[in-house]
């Protein structure tokens, strides 16, 4: 069975209320980054703007949390409120049915029913779901975006402290299954470590020994990368010999790497400013069909903020993305949900296994030449 | 690479101060169930008992929190406070290094040294901890015991919640990786909802789809197998087609399944005494070379409390039992540690992945027939 | 502010459908412990049965996963399917909604309504969930109980670890918070190792020092109780001078000790038989109006089980019956949630906390005598 | 009964082997930014450098993970290697006791020791250990602190997600019990949402409620202070009107806001550039006698990063520096032991509780006037 798109069904505009709906007001800024009073903040969901005659539009790329930004050609920014700039035109309003020209629509996608009962057991996703058919439907997805969409992957560096695991992801990276990474200096760095010592943090990442003067891998990883002067050429000089970073390089795949307070180093490819790496990685997205997060709360709920629920391809068909969480923790998953992500999935597990899974899985499906 | 057991070092009693050890002292039950002042409470440790003339004893099947009772033939029996009879012989006395007559040998094997550091990173064990290796190692582990010793698994009902993991566990069971099985209502009960309905508490184990009326499922299971008199029976006339308890009796596979207070039904096999149950499933644990417990915290630790680290097979030869916990957090990890289970080993994962990749490893490496 | 209840509104059996309901259908059981075919199963909610005539009938003291027996008088047993005799006349048929002369009333208490939104963050319970008004409205709810009704405890071990919370709870029982109390072997077994050694499990619960040779502890607490005969003599006989238990016993307080396969022992006042304890915890369930669980799934979800959403008064007044959790992870509150018991409203934090708090907090509102 | 520091043991270096230790070796950097080869990096231990002449030199101020830098005045600075400068001379050697001139010193504070069992129960940490004791030593330490040391907070947002924990901690500030803070834009952020609308991400934090139009509260409060300027101005001008962020302005209390990609906004007060962030973080640290981190992984683990285990005074007595952590879980405890933070001591409980409580107990001892 192979994959297909849920189809989208936009707003009927030609019924009331949505016909009888004033066109959208749109203030312009005074104070470069202050958006003006009674501005109206995106959500997850698409949303239209009456422009005036019964022409509503949609931005292209859209995030929550965000104001709409009405261009000279007619077309809508979502833009940050640290971006704003005097003189930009902010869409105001804040009922969400039409009555203020804009109108937030939730029901668009058609997802599977699901029977409602007077009393049900199982209602809420625990560690004890049946998780079977995400990982089936996650192979099909993949295999669809593979070929047609864009997949983003979110690391935290738990992925790289295990051998198979960083093994398997390299793999994916290398099969074609990863066109984007966001992730931060230790995910980097350790991935670093992992190639020049075997070690995360000084630890085997295979045989877990404690390696003397350990403590020092990391730092010596971080610290030769910067002799050389950066990552990409460490891995060009032949310094960094394998792992997730050197596939991505090696296949051109475009990462970011968000610094943080937690960070030694950093290794120079890492973008201190943080609200610089923010725009860096709203740029990868921007372009995600499906984003799949590895056990991180900082870089999923990060990511999951600028993840909008639909992206408008470039024929102007509307098409949800996919939104993705592994992590041990229902905490992790609510807190997730609780920031405004109401559409990610979520699969209770260690992120060991499931990239270990996934990319046996799929090689499964569809053999391949061994990755070098 | 093929497993070897580590060997086995026993105390070297002809030296001081063990070559000068008294005897140990035994002393008279005379309230059943009520253990003598003084009593000697059992350790997961080889422990010796001096008989005199330098003949030291270790008791063929111990367990912890228990004590030491002599026979007429001068073997031992590890006892249950409340399974003392009046006129039992109990060993007395507290001091562990031989000064009673009893010695507790905590060094009777040769772990692998870690080298010791001042300072050190990643020296506790967290869901970040490496697996790559207790894989590869269970595996061979497995296959050595698959010959030569015995597999225990404790379960937990979360195991047939999922459409794959109760699948794969069939699989080992079939391929001769189970030689006996702890567990409790809940596991049989929804095992059956499984083979009956397709669900687990109403929602189906593959695409999570609650049922209408679903709550009904584990209770009509439940009562078609009191119906019919048996699980086992249910089994035979072809009630139940499939799953985890239906591989266990067609293969022979002894089980215990232990009541508890959150039953429903119970299922007829279903031990309504907790301590029979105890007795049941130590007769189990007695023959014990392995144990895997999954998801379980109630079966894990009580299996744990009645499993020692050591066994004295039928040559005489002293081996390791292994014990393998799987749990998705540190803290049920660390409970069963604070229990005194020191010799268990833990994989933080979600038991459903973890019984999958461990029957497709156990398959890669050597590949079989099909499951039935 | 003082509590009150909120008004029930029972089902208007004058309007259609249920004006035209047939009479409820009851036939006999055929094989003792087994329900007849199409038998109905109880849920939390307030269910009615009609007798014909338009007379309906609500069970007095109802609990889930069970069957409405109808007596003689007309009355309706509400009965474990293991308690089914030969003859019972068991209420068959599924449809909630009448049909089958019975009605699931899932609406009967007007609780406050929250504003629903399109998009709205913060809609699941986690750990960041606020929890102030939790404590004031339990503070009001308890003082109310203490008055009014009768409040069930359900203690997880935890409680005994710690000084502080220990003391706390026996001044609650001193103070007349506590009607009736569920727990286990271990709960009772380290509450008198805490009175005899000042220790839980060999460390001490105020220092948390290591005792030396403190793993014989709980050992020689159970070995003491049982050579005296029972907790309540070791209590009288001054063997136990304070704690949980003896405040139970001194203040006259009916309490069930369930056994599970964890026990080491047991106490000679622990239920061996898990169904004879579930009997026994059942006959306190039936008395009470609220019921707080601190620390321990198995007594949790088997209380969870038994207890329904509501109670009939004795002068047939419909009240809400109100169940707390108090846990560490959101996936013990989520378990809860799935084993149906919707009504349960949690506190996510240490029980530690939870009970120091409460006591402190109820003692600032009405300062009583100190606690002996 | 009141606090006394431990005392401290320096080295003996009259006594062989340090007393035979040759000079420390100092290497120029050559590349900023890069430390030189065989660079000696920090631990949170006291370590002493040997400058010859059997003249020893312990860092005013250290942290790990970095490395030392010798001043023309023969100071030690101990500086991150983003920091080093082109002619910065480095400690290099890596043997740490004192072969290289270098000397790492583990033992220097006699903490109680624990009898040492052959076996023992409840060794590790887990939410059932007891915490009576933390609270009480901690009153003490807390009041030793606010005449003799400097204490220095960590905040995740979830304390002002709560009433009460919000106010706790403002009456703890205005005790004069927080000599500094560290946390992130979402705490300040969600802080000023309450005092503006009384809700956190939209939900009110006393009742729960979840408002209409509430995903707007945070943005709007984020929005006015923007349009105000600065943080400090909003509190001035009375928009800000109660919570944390006003109490520690109003009292003068140094605090650093670090930037992260999760941020809405920001702030204007938020440090976007993580590195200065770290660089503004440690210079509280600096002063820092005890740290307590609530409820944050990400600023804890950075605090830690950065935090000794002990401290120079000026008269040159060198005393410990206590570090504590409250958290849910134990993954989050064990997390910052595997990064090093060896001497933390550790609340597993919900930071809400425990400010609240600690407020209390603080009060209870000390009575004040009631704050404003």
């Amino acid at each position: 069975m192979s994959f297909t798109l849920p189809p989208y069904t936009p707003p009927d505009f030609s019924r009331s209320p949505l016909c009888d709906a004033p066109p959208a007001t749109f203030r312009e800024v005074v104070q470069a980054g202050v958006a003006p009073e009674d501005y109206h903040a995106t959500s997850v969901y698409p949303e239209y703007f009456h422009l005036g005659g019964g022409k509503w539009r949609i931005p292209r790329e859209s995030r929550m949390d965000c104001v709409a930004v009405i261009r000279e050609d007619g077309q809508l920014d979502v833009k940050e409120f640290r971006r704003l700039r005097k003189g930009d035109r902010v869409a105001v309003g804040r009922r969400e049915n039409g009555e203020d020209g804009i109108y937030v629509h939730t029901e668009g996608f058609r997802f599977p029913e699901h029977a409602s009962e007077k009393f049900a057991f199982r209602t809420r996703l625990t560690r004890e779901t049946s998780f079977s058919i995400d990982y089936d439907e996650l192979y099909e997805l993949m295999e669809h975006e593979k070929e047609n969409g864009f997949l983003v992957w979110v690391l935290g560096p738990a992925l790289v402290f295990d051998h198979d695991a960083r093994q398997a992801f390299a793999a994916l990276v290398q099969a074609g299954y990863v066109n984007g990474l966001l992730a931060g200096n230790a995910l980097a760095a350790h991935d670093v470590e992992g190639a020049l010592f075997g070690t995360a943090l000084g630890q085997e990442i295979y045989s877990k020994d404690i390696r003397p003067l350990g403590h020092y891998h990391h730092l010596d990883a971080i610290n030769r990368v910067r002799q050389v002067g950066s990552l990409e050429r460490a891995i060009e000089q032949g310094v960094v010999r394998d792992g997730v970073m050197r596939a991505l390089v090696r296949n051109g795949i475009p990462y970011v790497l968000a610094g943080s307070i937690r960070d030694d180093g950093p290794l120079p490819e890492v973008f201190g400013d943080v609200y610089e790496a923010q725009d860096r990685m709203r740029n990868v997205v921007r372009q995600a069909t499906t984003v799949v997060a590895l056990a991180t709360q900082l870089h999923s709920i990060a990511t999951g903020n600028m993840t909008p629920s639909y992206r408008v391809m470039d024929d102007g068909q509307v098409r949800p993305v996919y939104f993705y969480t592994v992590d041990m923790s229902e905490f992790a998953v609510n807190k997730l949900a609780n920031r405004g992500s109401l559409t990610a999935r979520s699969v209770l597990t260690n992120v060991q296994d499931f990239v270990v899974t996934v990319e046996r899985g799929l090689r499964r499906r569809s053999p391949r030449a061994t990755p070098e």
